[in-house]
């Protein structure tokens, strides 16, 4: 059997691989366009930064070791130009003497990537812009930003994803004056505004200039000068500029070909990973699938399911139709200077999108036990179904144990997990790392106690509609008078929780009723007080003072 | 309703606050023999040690502050001496006074926790002796071991579970010489060996002297040399001792009350944490529950669950029969120096004991991606049903990113998870935080790869008992030459993997052949190789050298 790869980064080599230990027999042919194969992707912005000081480590195979190992033929520098279904063939062009040749196939596989968005504005082919997706890319930035760095040398980067903030700081600490521009309402879509807040605000505390809600429209100025111009009409001037805007399946080949194309812009595959063509099979950043949640197709670019759809379509490319890819919730995770940020799921955005029903939770909890030393909060949000408790999304941002958060959560997604499942988890537990109730844990019993209506949510947007027409209701900091008195929100009265009972009838109990306190706990206490002591409406406010400094806007 | 609670560490105390919020108008009286309730269990061994300064952290509420915030009367320094079912009422001993009276409940909950396990050898009413349970003990330990310590101090710690390491890191710490004993053949028997050989080789690195497989025998000697005699004879002079040889669930008032105790010598309880008696609840270390995973009663002494247990038997208590509690499969965690030592379900031995067929898988992934700096080896050990794919436990030691593996194959474990769900795991990966394949994920497959037959286990000890016997094997080493020469196993010939092809005519298929790389990678592409051009048996060496470093006897 003759097994051709187009493609030898993560899906396509580690295919190879899988496919030759399945198969020793097997005749594997692996195409690559470029000159290295199998290296490590997500570490090109940490060997610009110099985290990564050794060029070699991004490499863990080279094509002739890994050849040799996994008996495959391995052809760097030489493109796939086309793929003839009909015979069964490849045309390939070799990049080294541009002689073109054509390969014949039993079973093909597809891993051809995504290709950055660069935008079609005027001045896109000045020099010094840039985008990263690959070796070649790094390459060139590192010549030019770090060996030719100029003195008070600044940078522009043109979208606020997880690789556009990786750069960021990896431009900041070779020491550029960095200045970040997203065209959305704020930096890390992925992420809802009450966690992406922090990471804006921790971006501005390192020095990085972010400026939000504002596109790219041109690029002008000389190789020594260039100008970044925005929408409104802002002009940047920087050395250069690397655009993170996002990338899009490379689908080239695919269409030409004939193969279906999905909803997603993705190449169509089923669940054996198998394209319309039942000899071609397709994996990594340039496929569409089904997300596990909601069912519908989306386009994700992550290494972990591309190694894991590497595995299951060698198998099913030996054994047809053994193995089912189970798809992807979108995990993802970015270190941002001091801060970790990582998300799974789906967030609001997504959520309104598809018009599906949830409620969110927000908790500040200690990433490990605060009699400990060492340890900072961890902001956790999780999106959930109101009705059926099941998980939809969550975020978490934080200096440690971030990781852990979202990756318990990203497990249970994958399995319809509930909200019940969370309060059920079980964690390993000793003061180093964590407390008795794991982050987790936590959010799962106040969505619990949401759900259970045992609290009203009220979220500090939703108090902030309240507060802006002026409605009569009583707001309530149930705080220590020591925090009242260090800022609150506007028009609050302050009845601390431990002494609430004594001070019930000076509250109207038939006025809606909002409480508030630093991160939530004492709030719901105070809730279930007033609750059962003849108060009709009462709120808690999600994330308490903790969430509201930082995106609300009535704060006193 | 009137709710009466004996205990008031984290059960107790947890359960009261729960019940107060789900019923305002609950009378709740909570009862605690000691000085303090809801402090920070976990965290004595660490203000021992210093690493915790203030020992008012240790304290989360006071008996006042908790009364005033959730309307509960507590009183500490009341013992509950007994339970009158027929009157529904207990007897108490005021302890500030010594007045006894009787208390009235509708509903009681017991939360007695466990009383660590002081055996009756000769001397153990010397001075010096020390258990470490509760602040009292605590207290003591630290007048004594630290107040007072002597020049060249040293201590003896009897047990070398989760805490007795604990209780060794602390006191190297404040400069003591600690010697730690254990009855066992390892430490940390949670632990199965390959794990915990990590453990002992690391305490022996940060000086701590570490005995096992011989047990107390007594104790001798005067108030400045106390002497601990073990079973062999063996005499160790020391200032102090800590017996942490383990606990036992504190049935006292239960079985005087005739509450039935379970065949794990727990008190029993219901799925709703109700005990035999319907108007008596039990939480905490003193019950027993069937362990999710064999359904099979045990006691377990971990916070995570008790806190959890708090919560359920709240809302049992004011709403009868509402939920289930699902059990705990004793995740557990211990820092010991620069390791992590953690595990989960079950080990080798509790296996072995309950006649349950499993396989296992030890590999040794780095804590992130290898090319990002800073990383380290985690060593992660896996126990698998090789029939049905059910993960039945896992154990890990690294000194970074040990607990998030625990804590997702935690999470699996309780929904009967399989290895096929390790394999089908997402995770967030960044190159700070992991690698593209997760260590848990990695270990599925490999586990996978054994259940497919795609690879035959070997472990080191099976190898050793072949090479005992001087059985006529092929001993295959498939690393680099320049590794075989850096020391092998006995006996073993060189052909590194990516030349074995060429060489397969110099080995004799028909003989058994074990094949071994450093940690097992190498061995499984070698063993492909060998099981598809006609070898009979070919086993790969499971954990590889990094294993048999540590565990093997025929190291060469």
């Amino acid at each position: 059997m003759k097994y051709v790869i187009i493609g030898g980064v993560a899906g396509g080599a580690s295919a190879a691989a899988r496919l030759k230990r399945l198969n020793e027999d097997a005749e594997i042919v692996l195409f690559e366009k470029g000159e290295y194969i199998s290296y490590a992707n997500c570490g090109l912005p940490y060997y610009i930064g110099n985290t990564i000081e050794d060029r070699k480590k991004l490499f863990v195979q080279t094509p002739v070791s890994f050849g040799n190992r996994y008996d495959v033929d391995v052809r760097n520098l030489n493109e796939v130009t086309a793929i003839n279904r009909d015979k069964k063939t490849v045309s390939v062009k070799n990049l080294r003497n541009g002689k073109e040749y054509e390969e014949k196939y039993d079973i093909l596989l597809l891993s051809p990537g995504a290709e950055p968005i660069v935008p079609p504005v005027p001045g896109i082919d000045l020099p010094n812009i840039f985008t990263l997706r690959n070796v070649t890319d790094c390459d060139r930035i590192k010549v030019e930003a770090v060996d030719k760095m100029k003195d008070n040398a600044s940078a522009v980067i043109v979208g606020a994803g997880f690789i556009g903030l990786e750069m960021a700081e990896n431009l900041r600490r070779i020491g550029y004056d960095v200045t970040v521009v997203e065209k959305a309402e704020h930096v890390l879509m992925p992420l809802d505004w009450p966690m992406a807040a922090i990471v804006q605000q921790h971006l501005k505390d390192k020095g990085v200039k972010v400026i939000t809600g504002n596109g790219l429209a041109a690029f002008k100025g000389s190789e020594d000068n260039l100008v970044v111009v925005l929408e409104d009409g802002t002009e940047l001037s920087c050395n250069l500029a690397i655009l993170s805007i996002g990338v899009r399946p490379n689908t080239k080949l695919a269409e030409a070909a004939g193969l279906k194309i999905g909803e997603a812009k993705g190449i169509w595959v089923n669940e054996y990973l198998q394209t319309s063509d039942e000899c071609i099979f397709a994996v990594g950043d340039a496929i569409e699938f089904p997300h596990p949640v909601t069912g519908k197709p989306y386009c994700n670019f992550l290494a972990g399911p591309a190694n894991l759809q590497a595995r299951t379509v060698a198998m099913n490319m030996v054994y047809p139709e053994t193995v089912k890819y189970q798809g992807s919730v979108a995990t993802a995770i970015a270190k941002v200077f001091d801060l970790t940020a990582a998300s799974t799921g789906l967030n609001e955005n997504n959520l309104k999108k598809q018009g599906i029903k949830f409620q969110t939770v927000i908790t500040h909890p200690a990433a490990h036990a605060t009699y400990y030393p060492g340890g900072s909060p961890i902001h956790l949000k999780l999106n959930f179904d109101p009705e059926t408790g099941l998980i939809l999304g969550a975020q978490a941002v934080g200096t440690m144990n971030v990781d852990k958060q979202i990756d318990a959560i990203s497990l249970l997604l994958k399995h319809q997990g509930t909200i019940f499942d969370l309060v059920n988890s079980e964690h390993a537990y000793a003061p180093p790392f964590g407390s008795a109730k794991s982050p987790v844990m936590f959010a799962g019993m106040v969505a619990e106690n949401i759900f259970a209506h045992l609290m009203n949510p009220i979220q500090a947007d939703e108090l902030d509609e309240i507060l802006d027409k002026g409605e009569d209701i009583n707001l309530i900091d149930v705080r220590e008078i020591q925090e009242f008195k260090t800022g609150s929100i506007q028009g609050a009265e302050n009845y601390p929780v431990d002494e609430l009972r004594e001070f019930l009838e000076d509250i109207d109990p038939d006025k809606k009723t909002v409480i508030f306190c630093e991160v939530g706990l004492r709030g719901y206490v105070a809730s279930r007080i007033l609750m059962q002591s003849g108060f009709d409406e009462v709120y808690n406010l999600i994330g308490g003072m903790k969430t509201y400094r930082l995106i609300g806007r009535h704060l006193k």
